[in-house]
């Protein structure tokens, strides 16, 4: 029902086992779906969560999605955070609710979702931050052995967390790349399959669900959606979504989609603008989720804004730091920094005149306030 | 449409005003509804979350809750955990999918909104725990200004966090008794008013949504509910829920409503088998929330298991400890201590021959497994 499709060539390829790369040009792959435009074939009206659009997922059996129940994440209004911007109509759509604490959740249902589907029992990557939490605790429910490597301090509590679900976790000396070499080297000797999560593109689809759900939450689509962008999977994931309404005709319009990088990571920024850009040599950001410096979608990240008529903005951690206090402050939502970053992108955007002040602008705030603890400490 | 009844002499009493008590005898007062018995009068269709059952919360107007998206928490099966505990039928339902990471989300959004409701401006209580961050949350989203007072360090992080509400917090020297003084203090000086969120019965009314939920969310009602008692709130919530329920005639029974305490404190277990009980001089436990040795609803609590035909349990540090563990490793689910203290009571129940292993028991994870920071540190 689905296949895997060249992001570059177009070449198409079965998706019968785990793959990364068009075997024709190494490109990155998509999936296309053979389900006939409208509501009638893409939801399934009788799920909840992401199982109801099963038919646009790359999965086989929505009853054997692997779910810790994600999805269904709240809309509130922040109509004090909105007067403080200058916006007349400002929401939220809280995946800090997803149960990890982070819109990661979606990407990790439907991934690990599909593993269990190829039959794969192990699975290596490199483990830090929101994603590592999600995939560790996605693949503890489906019974596949996560194998993480890091090269943060072990006490850092996000990694304590991800051991805390039985993952066996490598600490490797040096930075990100050495932990790339060190993953390839291990599931080159194991037979692991080295995950790669960023390059393929089950995470991405798993976000969908988020613009599916926008959809039937509000009576009409907002004008504007604001996410923060690292590796983008959320702005790709709002892309594919809302194009798929379009073409079920179950939207009129598309909600223009903007990106919130930050002033230490905007390589988003400098390809949409076609200028150059390169990360300084210790660059690094209050809002650690937006510390990516090549996505390696950036064209598709390019298209997303632009095709849809959106913007990407640099944000300091001041104005992050502003925002994540405002917000608790003016509305009672606790969040983390980068949750923050879109709330900062809207004030700057609004300013400029990008957004009107009687828009309606919806933010994603992508991750919840706390620290993770593990169940071992 | 509702009143203050005593829960001792039944003596009525107009919402009008904010009151702890019985004018009459000084008992502590429950909430009467004048809501036609069954769903067409009980339940507003058009709404989700807690606004969905409106008419049998204390408050005016359903538009106007004080929300932030909490309620309708995800069920899930624990297949691999019920296994291990020799269960065939487990599930949960995921308070720690609440936007403050508890189950108090529900208890506060009501009783917040009767405090705007009746035009309180500042509130002054115990700031400690998930209560005292969802209280501030609440408040912050209200423009209620909330006052904490707290004798533990500053730098723990609920308080910090509570304090990145833009609370104001007053440290004490001393015990959580020189607290409560020092509020009293302070709220008959200042004329704030003091809340004693404790001996209210808004707060209870907020978590019976728990068990509304619980029976649109399943096709049938599970025959074992086991939550963590501490004060006790959720066990009177899903009480007071179930009965409502039967009422409706929406259900034919009630579930047997389990309460799982901690060994250093089980008023509740003593009070129900007519043992005398006292907390040790230094009680405490890993199970954080379980720590209350004088729950001001312990009459009701009695009732609400026996004639439920549940028991309370005390379980052990180490079997939570275990259980916490074996809930992250088996199923991906990282929660807080006590959260994995209903596991641990299911154990013996199941042990004892309480439970079947062929029946259906659903355990709340009340509170997620991460540590709250504040946007200011």
């Amino acid at each position: 029902v689905f296949e895997l499709v060249c992001d570059r060539c177009g070449a198409r390829h079965d998706a019968s086992h785990y793959r990364l790369h068009c075997d024709r040009c190494g490109g990155l792959l998509d999936i296309e779906y053979d389900v006939a435009p409208t509501v009638e074939f893409r939801v399934l009206k009788d799920f909840g969560g992401l199982r109801r659009y099963a038919p646009m997922l790359p999965i086989g059996n929505a009853a054997r999605l692997v779910s810790l129940g994600e999805g269904d994440t709240p809309v509130v209004s922040l109509p004090a955070v909105g007067a403080a911007l200058g916006l007349g109509r400002l929401s939220a759509k809280l995946e800090c609710c997803n149960p990890t604490g982070a819109f990661k959740d979606r990407g990790s249902a439907v991934e690990v979702t599909v593993l269990r589907e190829l039959g794969i029992e192990a699975v290596a990557d490199i483990a830090g931050g929101n994603t590592g939490v999600s995939l560790a605790c996605y693949c503890a429910r489906a019974g596949i052995r996560f194998i993480g490597f890091a090269y943060e301090d072990p006490r850092h509590p996000q990694l304590q967390a991800i051991a805390g679900t039985g993952a066996e976790m490598h600490r490797i000396e040096g930075n990100r790349e050495a932990c790339a070499a060190a993953i390839a080297d291990f599931c080159r000797d194991t037979g692991v399959l080295n995950l790669r999560y960023s390059r393929n593109a089950y995470f991405i689809e798993g976000q969908k669900t988020f613009a599916y759900e926008i959809l039937e939450q509000l009576d009409a689509l907002p004008d504007h959606v604001v996410v923060p962008v690292g590796n983008g999977s959320l702005l790709l994931g709002s892309w594919r979504g809302f194009r798929e309404l379009l073409q079920d005709g179950r939207a009129a319009t598309m909600p223009r989609l903007h990106a919130a990088q930050s002033a230490a990571f905007q390589p988003l920024v400098a390809a949409l603008h076609g200028t150059h850009w390169r990360a300084e040599p210790r660059a690094d950001t209050l809002a650690v989720g937006l510390r990516a410096s090549e996505p390696p979608r950036l064209d598709a990240l390019v298209s997303a804004c632009r095709e849809s008529g959106g913007q990407a903005v640099a944000v300091s951690d001041n104005a992050v730091a502003h925002w994540q206090r405002r917000l608790a402050e003016l509305e009672g939502l606790l969040v983390e920094p980068t949750a923050a970053a879109p709330l900062a992108a809207a004030e700057i955007l609004a300013r400029r005149g990008d957004i009107g002040s009687d828009e309606h602008v919806l933010v994603a705030l992508t991750g919840s306030y706390k620290q993770p603890t593990s169940p071992r400490s």
